[in-house]
């Protein structure tokens, strides 16, 4: 990690950019805990994203190849979105993400405070 | 990670949605890299990022304890930022993602070209 330059063309840089869009772990990580599920589900279990936003993140997930989006020719068509085994080897690092957040969370918000006491 | 409900209050979602706002991890990597850096070189090193955002960002990331900001009084002012001890337990998990990425870089660029090809 030493010189790094996270210039436009970085690979790396244009893959966190994508995760990094607020969004996307969150559908990854509700895939994850709930296994197959259909938009409306992933809608209901992630309440505040707009149909939008969501349609959007599942289109970007499915281009990436990290989610798989299955259409079943009914009537009305059913469409269920999972892990591809891709998304699920981002599994660990994500939960890793999580495990950090979960310890440092109370001196996250106590900080927060501080800084807002200060202004 | 069983029966995942990321509600508007999970604090593990209030948390990682502050670092996935796209430049919070790129500040992150490029200050545990180059050490203490001003406002500037922070700037020049990501450089697409404007300096509206940028402020935001390490605004953000001080309020979170992320990072540690440094007035010297001189004429102009100086200031420094570095990653305090919270900051630096987050970079191997960010590192964690950056190697995932470097892994899997070829297989979404193959998979990104499939996608344009179905449209």
């Amino acid at each position: 990690m030493q010189n790094f330059h996270p210039t436009g063309n970085c690979p790396v840089r244009n893959v966190l950019c994508r995760l990094g869009d607020k969004w996307s772990m969150l559908v990854l990580i509700t895939l994850n805990a709930n296994g197959t599920m259909r938009f409306n589900d992933i809608h209901k279990t992630i309440a505040d994203v707009s149909q939008r936003m969501l349609t959007v993140t599942l289109r970007t997930l499915e281009a990436d190849g990290l989610v798989n989006r299955k259409v079943y020719a009914e009537v009305p068509p059913r469409v269920e979105y999972e892990l591809t085994e891709r998304g699920k080897s981002l599994i660990p690092h994500i939960e890793g993400l999580v495990v950090w957040a979960l310890e440092q969370m109370p001196g996250i918000i106590e900080n927060r405070k501080k800084m807002i006491q200060t202004l």
